[in-house]
Parts: structure tokens; sequence; C-alpha cells
């Protein structure tokens, strides 16, 4: 079965998750180990990378924020050399590849060259982020609804987001590559009628051993990013049901977390 | 270290991802190892309770839309019960415990009782749809926004569901246990301005190998429902992103999915 995974040249793009390796689905970890090549993100953490077996070629290829990064035709163009000399590749995406990971240009070149490419999903930042606090992103009565958006804009750019559309305090929000937006995102928010007091719960570096987690509320939203976060990749999430909690302080200390608070 | 995942009565919320036992995460599938006992959801396919060892008791707790289920106070004292008889407790729930699957009220109740709980993410159904059908939730320039919602109501209630705020022809939609609205949420959708030719997506079973996937248009969502869900679970997908595709069918189709097409 293994074997058959990357039949006829077909490239996998495989959710790491959050970070820690005990995050990654069965199916990723067969996958890599079935690998021969590996192209992974600066995001995919040393715990799971340690999880490739040795004989299999690693080569990162970017993406961190701020940080240079290889162009993605260049990532295209390596994806395909490597099937076509018949490797059997992996491309190793932080988080889940279809929220916020950019599969499709992939995917699409990858087609063009006439190669199929597969996804092996991944659980999601916001999803370890909430499990890592002890609480729930939807929550009857206070959010039925979970948004999830990306606050990456390119550099120099605005973040061109709706915030009329995104204010509803009958939501959770949960912000990707949302460090260098949190300015923006609590005035946006605020300015479209979310309360100053709505809670935030700031999570850096999710499911690593050096993982913090910040709970604030929503006009401390840019302190607090400053408080913590530094150059670590950072989820925001915001809403009500973000202020409730199911296990409190001790249970997520005992996850290797740190719940401090600004509020 | 597994040993300790249970140290002080602390029970586990666990997520089954969206159920090929292949995309359970390493961690959860160490903590059903270690169980002594498990409740686990009707939702929760063989695939996964074949990974549970035989010592290990299993109890079904419901729920399943429109069928029996037990009342979540019963749940809730079935945990409790356990855990202070000392036994090693996972409570196991279809997908990931943070999104739609009331792991809130389980966790106050335990923190009530002086237990600790924490929850091991997963793979959401909607992130494993995705990757089945070869397709990105969020796609710059078409979806910089998801929207995971509920379309879950009481029985005999309406849904509830703000469409104005819904309707974003921006933004992805991905609605989790849809098969009972499907027609409510189309004519809501379409009232508040989406156009009837909106790219849908239906999986029944995600990740199962009776899967069924079927690409749509929301004007025909549900007669499409109708013709492929029957009792199944069911999310659905909504929005531009949904009708790009990096694999095509016959990526889609080496997965064990059949993807039709009603448009």
């Amino acid at each position: 079965m293994p074997d058959d995974d990357f039949a006829g040249g077909t490239v996998w793009l495989v959710g790491a998750g959050p970070g820690d390796p005990d995050l990654l689905t069965r199916k990723a970890e067969r996958l890599l180990r079935n690998a021969t090549i590996v192209f992974h993100d600066a995001l995919v953490g040393p715990g799971v990378l340690a999880l490739i077996p040795d004989w299999v070629v690693r080569v990162p290829v970017g993406k961190r924020s701020g940080r240079h990064s290889r162009d993605q035709s260049v990532i295209n163009q390596l994806l395909i050399s490597a099937v076509e000399r018949g490797e059997r590749v992996v491309r190793l995406k932080g988080g889940d590849p279809s929220l916020f990971a950019r599969s499709m240009e992939e995917m699409t070149a990858l087609a063009e060259a006439g190669f199929a490419a597969r996804i092996c999903p991944g659980v999601t930042a916001a999803s370890s982020a909430a499990a890592s606090a002890g609480l729930s992103l939807s929550l009857r009565g206070l959010a039925r609804r979970v948004q999830f958006v990306t606050a990456h804009a390119a550099k120099g750019e605005a973040l061109d987001l709706d915030w009329t559309r995104l204010a509803d305090s009958g939501s959770t929000l949960a912000f990707y590559m949302g460090r260098a937006a949190a300015g923006e995102i609590g005035r946006g928010l605020i300015g479209a009628g979310l309360a100053g007091a709505t809670p935030v719960l700031i999570a850096c570096d999710v499911s690593l051993p050096t993982e913090r987690l910040l709970r604030t509320r929503l006009d401390l939203l840019s302190l607090a990013v400053e408080a913590i976060s530094g150059d670590k990749p950072t989820v925001i999430l915001i809403g009500h049901a973000v202020g409730e909690t199911g296990c409190g302080v001790a249970a997520a200390a005992a996850n290797g977390a740190i719940v401090d608070g600004i509020r």
C-alpha cells in the first residue's frame, strides 16, 4: 500500500500540523517515511523533520513572513524537476494544506506539467491553539460560526479586509499570520463595532515546547502581541467563546504552555 | 511519558479526525492505546475504533443527527463516574473537539467535579473534504476568509443563521451537519445575494472508503444533496475557491472517491 502512494509520479502536499510531531497524522508520517525527497516550509519544526528518515533528501523552500523565501515559481519548478527525475516527492507544509498554504499554485503547476498532486490534510493551528488553551472555537449560544482569516499582506500593502463582515460578536475569529497586523486588526474590528472588552487569545509557537498563550482583550491586542510574539508564528483567536475555558490555567500549564493575562 | 497523560485523573477529549484511521494524529493513537475506557461518538468510524486495544472498554454515547442519542448530562455523568473510579478516560469525538463538538459542556462538568480535561486536536471534516477533492479552502484573490458554520438546529427549530453575513462571494463557506438544512442554506444564501452558479462541493462520508464527492452549484444544492447524501454525514463547501481544483477528477478518483457532477 505505501508503495502505491507515489505511483505514476503523484506528488503529495502533506499537512505537517501545528508543529508538535505528535500532531502529525499517521498518513503524513507514512508518506514522509516513503518519500525520497521532501520540500518543506521553514515553519515546519525540527520535531516533525526528525521523523523523516536519514536517507531522504530534505530541501527547505521558505517561506517565513518577513524573511527571505524562494519565489513560488521556483518552488513549482523544483517540485516538477524532482518528480520528472523519478523522485517520490512530498511537499510538506505547516498546518493544513487547504488553509492559507498556497497549495493551488503548486497543484496547478504540477498538473500543467502532467503530474497529479494529492493532499494529505493536517491539524490547523487554530484547532491546536484552542486545544492548548482548553477552549472551543464554536460554542452554542455564543459562536455558531468560526471565521478563519489570513492577516498576511504583501509587503507595503494594506490588509484589505472587510471589517464590517468580520466584526460579528456571535462568531469566533481566527487570524493566521496576524503578528504584524495586530494593530490594524484591533482598530478595524473595534471601528466596525466589536467591543474593546471582547476576549482574545494570542498563541505563539502553537503546540511546540516554546508555546506561549496569552489571554487578553481586543483593545489591548497590539500591546499584548508586542509583549509576547517576538518573531514567532502567531495565531490570534477573538470572540466570546474564547473567553470560556473548560480546563483553566493549571491544565494549560501542564501542557507546557504559559498562560499569562493582560486584561 | 504516555503514563503521565492521564495523571491526576485527567480526561482527554480526543479528535478522531474525519473517519480514515490514517488521519488520526500520532498523539490520538497513543492516548487510545493507553486508555482504559473510551467513550465515543456514533460518528467515529470502525477503522478508528479498530485502533483501540481489545482490553480497553468502548462505550458508544451517541450522537448522530436524527437518531437516538444519550442526553448530554448523561454523557457528562458517565465521564465523571469513570474518572472517579480510577479509569484512564478518553472521550473520542469525530473531527476536531473545538469545532461543533460540544466539548465545553463536558469540560465544564468535569471541572466542576474536580477533574481536569485536556484536548487533543484533530483534522476537521472540511479540511479532509478539500484534500479529497484537491481544492483549497482559501485562495488568493478568491477567498481570503473561510467560514465554518454548523447547520444543525434542534428538532423543529429554524436555523437562525444570519444569511447576509454569510453570503460573501469573497469567502469559502463550510457547512457542517448540513444535510437536513440544504434547502434552507441554498435559499438563504441566494436570497442574501450569492449567485445561483456559485460552485459547491458536497462531501459525504469524508475520507472513508464509502466517501462520495459531488460538484454542483448553489441553486442545485438541495437536489444534489438528496441525490447522494442518504443518511450519511455530509459537509457542504460553497464558494469560488471550491470551483478551482489542482488535481482533477482522475486524482480524486484514485483517492477512492467518486466525483460526480450535477451542474
